[in-house]
Parts: structure tokens; sequence; C-alpha cells
């Protein structure tokens, strides 16, 4: 997802993370699991930890948890601020808040770092206790299972005791779909918005070429490089073409178009940044390698291509057969890296199975992205899908 | 456009370049300008090559020519075989030959490599005579106007007193447009196929990606490299990600889908290739860097961003304004590099301006190479395009 499609923040002066809706200050927690964990490859870690943030409060029933799922490049702080000089709120901070479409005066929403990610949670860029190196490519193939499995035991390290939704965009979506098939007890509802069941020849295909442009920077050095260090160029690149996909051939005209810098006419014989389009992307790049790990890219791209539910289940029917929960899957017309057919596919496939489903189709020009958006409309849908028969009718006060 | 779109082989059994309707043995040839050249950026060159290939003979009025123009990975090779041993005739040889739809029975067919590229033209690569090196980014820069000029004084070379027609694909539409443009006299039928007169944000986007994996590259420095060395990552990245804009994922799907190698069970937890469509692309960027220049590839993608028609002459309207040759504008349904609407916007605007122009539209899964395929659709609109109320009723003995 991009870095930039979250809510625009209000003018300076304002106090930001004092703004009505927003859950404010927030701080993230450590869940450390200090058990042996194997993975769906058969590789084991001694324990791990998941970064994490809540907002909200478990109910005296423990089921009023909703469960938030990030996408590749994403974090566990979807909502609030971490300080009042933060440029930017959590990345889902449109629809998680106070009287929001996700309310945390109602529900205890959840948040976690995926098993794998590089943003506190363990993964490839961690100490390996035995080396005192990062693990780099020794650390353990981490599946979309593996991810769901680490997120079930934070939410059984903090009580919940039935999600009463779990909810992702894009890997989100995935998770959110399988936190359905493994855990049918425990899930009452799934969300799952510009997702598949499996990615295309041409989604992998784009994996592929960023992957290829990370591992092929000699500085990746087969997976083994210091902290501040490692195949950045190679970063950039991946995440500069994957930002094509994120978005919509129109969104990108309507934003930039063929302007051109104001520097431009000097540029127009060499090979400088000369559309603004190529500075877009270049700060698109830039601002990924600041923050994110080279390995952990490799892993969790790979991950999302090995994701294939029909294949693993026999069928996509096959794979539903379990789940007991609701489920509402949202595609987005302009979604051309997780089209909008292969979201109705998956409700398809749940009716067909016998399951509670229902296909959302939202009409917008933004991409894959969509699900980032200010949008009225979806955040009515999430409210009513979350809100429908609900039983939590006291209100917390923040 | 790919390597491998091109008319399939025969058996190896039968000689490939003997086979009915193809030109047979063609050998390429140099022509040289001694003149000075001025480039639209104000540059200039003592002289330049262009490395071109003829099929057909010359008619007595001269004027039975038409002209190939190629894309950006293109070349002067369009149709025959260079030796009995190549493995794949020129990259047009299922649409030109005697008896195809471009009959060289009928018309003197000329290509040439553009000025600027590196398969025998003038351009980055080659040596600079002051210098004695390769002149890198000291190369002036070309425009579509550069190439198209530069091929102008090939055909007065050649003799050619009027072009029957210029017919292009991709970057070769944009140069047939554009000969409609500047040489209104001498251009009787343009025939521009999956094309446009501008590329839209998404496709600078891509073409700015490919740049930066080559410039980024270490071994760009700065575009003076040996002949045999150069970015080679960076130009197998550029064109790994360059190709997927090719095809479709319809195409893909079709082809590879999720298939994997048979090699994948050892590579499902690692890094290395698991899917075929993982191992295509690689061989797609490893055979790309053996026969094409990192700098052509810089040069000539800033030519295609930098066509903009409508810039260039207030309006498509205007520029289509001089415009003397019937035009004939095809576009392909899963084109989405240069959508179908871009395509029909141009005959459009040539309708608007009063010129004879039409619009054929083939629905095809391949995307934007599909203006390569072996189509009987594609071949009879080429053919009753040529052939319409033209006068050369002989046939030249081949």
């Amino acid at each position: 997802m991009t870095d930039d499609v979250a809510v625009a923040a209000p003018p300076d002066s304002a106090p930001r993370h004092l703004a009505p809706g927003d859950v404010g200050l927030v701080a993230p927690r450590d869940f450390v699991y200090t058990q042996p964990f194997a993975f769906k490859s058969g590789q084991t870690l001694p324990g791990f930890t998941l970064r994490y943030e809540t907002y909200g409060q478990l109910n005296a029933t423990r089921d009023n948890a909703v469960l938030i799922c990030h996408a590749l490049s994403g974090d566990h702080h979807c909502a609030g601020w971490h300080s009042p000089a933060d440029k930017k709120p959590g990345w889902w901070n449109n629809l998680i808040g106070p009287g929001k479409a996700v309310d945390t005066r109602r529900f205890f929403v959840v948040c976690a770092n995926v098993l794998g990610g590089c943003q506190g949670s363990t993964g490839p860029s961690s100490l390996d206790p035995e080396t005192g190196r990062p693990y780099g490519v020794t650390f353990p193939f981490a599946t979309i299972r593996d991810m769901v499995r680490a997120q079930k035991l934070l939410l059984d390290h903090l009580g919940v005791s039935q999600l009463h939704c779990v909810i992702g965009g894009s890997m989100g979506g995935m998770q959110a779909l399988l936190f359905g098939i493994k855990y049918p007890q425990f899930v009452r509802r799934v969300l799952a918005m510009a997702t598949t069941a499996r990615e295309s020849a041409q989604a992998i295909a784009f994996n592929e070429v960023g992957r290829q442009a990370i591992m092929q920077d000699p500085a990746w050095n087969a997976g083994d490089y210091p902290k501040d260090g490692g195949p950045r160029v190679g970063l950039a690149i991946a995440r500069m073409m994957a930002h094509i996909t994120y978005v919509s051939d129109a969104s990108m005209d309507r934003k930039f178009g063929r302007r051109k810098k104001e520097t431009a006419s000097s540029a127009a014989y060499n090979f400088d940044i000369q559309f603004e389009v190529e500075s877009y992307l270049r700060h698109q790049g830039q601002s990924f390698i600041n923050r994110f790990d080279a390995n952990s890219y490799l892993y969790i791209t790979r991950a999302l291509d090995q994701f294939d539910l029909a294949q693993t289940y026999g069928s996509l029917e096959a794979a539903f057969a379990p789940v007991e929960a609701e489920t509402l899957v949202v595609g987005f017309t302009s979604d051309w890296l997780f089209p909008p057919e292969q979201n109705r596919d998956l409700a398809l496939a749940m009716l067909r199975a016998g399951k509670r489903a229902s296909y959302a189709e939202l009409a917008t020009d933004l991409g894959h992205d969509s699900f980032l958006l200010e949008s009225e409309e979806l955040y009515a849908l999430v409210r009513g899908f979350l809100e429908r028969d609900q039983p939590y009718t006291f209100d917390f006060a923040i």
C-alpha cells in the first residue's frame, strides 16, 4: 500500500491527535511468545515477538475484539498517533476510532505486525540468538498461515474468547479469510477487501521482478547485510514498481498527468527527473527503504505468491467448508492487482459452500489501494457489517 | 515487444527460410549519411549510420515503398532470415512476405533501426570519432521526430519518391503518425497500431522505474561502460518489468497460470525459481541484455515519454491538420499499455480535423504485443488497407 493515501492531516495549528473521532495517542506493545513455534515449512523458532497495538476495551465476555490484518508493507500502527509530532496517523485511521466505521467505543481493536515483518515483530531482520546477527535468509519461511497462527496466539494471550470480526485488505484479506477457515469457532465475521484466493501469474510476475531487483543488488549479499545497509537500491526499485500496481492509470493521470517539474526545462534532454510522476515514484522508493527490510520484502511477497486456497484445500468450496463466520468481501472496480472478479469469486464460492457471504463492489478509480481511501460508502458498508445484530449496546468512555 | 511472440518456426527438418511466403535469406545494409544532422535538442552529429533491410523491389515510379517502423526494442530485421541457422525470422515475418498482408511482390518494404538504437544504427553505444569511445550519455538526445527525419533521409537515398504506406506498432506507430504529419506530400497511407498520441502517467512511470533500475546499477557508471559490460542487472530488471506491460493478465494466466517448475518442491521455501512465470521472465531479462544497450534503452524510453502530439502542436487536431495520408489506426482490446481508447482517439481527432481516417479494434487477449500476433483478422485489415485503390498490378518475380 502507498505511503500517502491515508487521511489528510488537518492544518498544523490543530492538535491533530486530539481530533474528534481519533483514538488519540497510542503506544505499541510487544507480545513475547516463549514456546517453540513450528512453521508450515517444518522450520521452528524457539519463540517470537509480535508488536501490536490495541484501541478500545475488551468487554466482560471478551468477545468484542476486531482484528485488523495489514497488507504487504503495512504494520501494527493502524490508528491514532504515536506522538503529537507525527506527520501521519496510523494507516487506517480514517476507518478506526470512536464513532468511526470500526467504532472503538464498541470494539476492542487489535492490530499486529506480521510474523516475518520488520516493524517490531520477529522476522529476517531480527537477531538470531544463536549467532547474535540478523537471521537474514536463515529465517524460517513464513506463510500466510504462519502469520495467522501467530496472531491467534496473541489474541489468546489478550484473553479474547471470540473475534467479533477479522478485517483486512490485500494480504490482510488473505489472513482474514484464513482466520475464518482455521478457527471457525473463534471468528464470527470476516471482512476481506481487495484480496484474492490466489494471485494471478501477472501478480506473481510483478513480485518476482521486485525480488530480482533486491537479490541482484550486490548489497543484498545473499541476505546477509547490516541493519543500516542492505540492498537499498533494489528495494527502492521494487517499491517504485509495486507502487504503480497499487494505484490506477486513471488516478495517476488525475494526480500527475504529464505535468512536468518546474526544473524540467533543463532536464528535457537528459535523464534527470522531468515529469512529476517520476519525482513522486522516487519519493515512494526512498521513503520505503527507510522503513522496510529487504529480506522481509522477499519473505512476504513469497508468502503472497504461495497463498492458494483452492490448491491447499482441493477447491475453494472445500477451503470454505469449515467456515462459521458471516463473510463480506469488498472489491474495487479499478483494482487491477486483485481485480473485482477475484473478490467476487470468493463470495460466490462461499455461497456455493452454503455459507453466509456477500460481495460488494465499490466504484473507485484509485486502484488496489482503494481500500485505504476516504469513502463514506465503504465506511457505511463496514459499519453496517460490524454492527448488524451485534449485542454490544454499552458505550465505553474513552 | 517480446522476444517470442513472432511466428512459430516449422519443424527443424524443413528449410524454414525457404518456406512459401517468406522473403528468404536477407542481409542488412548500412546507410551512411555524411552531412551534419541537427537534433531537435539543438545538438548535432557530423553524420550518422542507419542499418536497414529491404524486401521486394522499388517500381519504376518509385512510389510502391512501405516503411516499417519498429518499437522500443525492435530493429531493422523485420522479415526473412539472416542465415538458415537462425532460430527465428525477422520480428514481423508473419506479416511481411510474398503473398502476405504486406506483399513483397507488390511493395518495396524498408525497415531501419532507429537513430539512437543499438542494432547497427548510430546511437549511444557507437564510437564517438572525437574520443574513440562510445558516446554514452554524450550522445544527442533523440526524439521520435529525429528518428523520423533520419528515416526520411534513408528513403531519399533509396530514391523513394512517395511512400505507399508507413506502418508501425507502439513506438513504430508514433513514428508512422509523425511521418504523416511532417511529410504530407510524401506519405499516402499511415497505418498505426497499439500506439498513442502521448503516454499516460502510468506508462511514463513504468519507463521511469526501468531507467532507475539501469541508472542505479553501479555498472552503469553515468553511462560510461565498455561494450561488453554495463548495467546488465539493471537492464534485465527493466526488461522483466516492461515485459509484464507488453502482455496481459489473461495471456500470462493462460500461458503459465500458477504452474510450478518441476524443481519447485525444493524451492518452495527459498527464493529460487518456483513458478514457471518467474523462469520465463528471467529468460526475457537475460536474453535482452545480450542484444540491447542500456543507454539506448534510456534514450528511447525518454523519446517515448516526451512524444506528445497535442502539446507539440497545440492540439491533436492541429497536429493532424497537414496530413494528406489516409490513416488506419488499430487498437487491441487487451492492450493496457496503450489502451484501445488512446488509439481510437487518434482516429477521432483525425476525423474532426477533416482527414480520411478509420479505427479498427481487434479483440485479443495478448495485450500490447497483440500487433505482433498471428491474426487473420489483422492480416485482412492490413492487406485491405494497403491494396485498396492501389495501382500496382504487376507481379515481381522473387
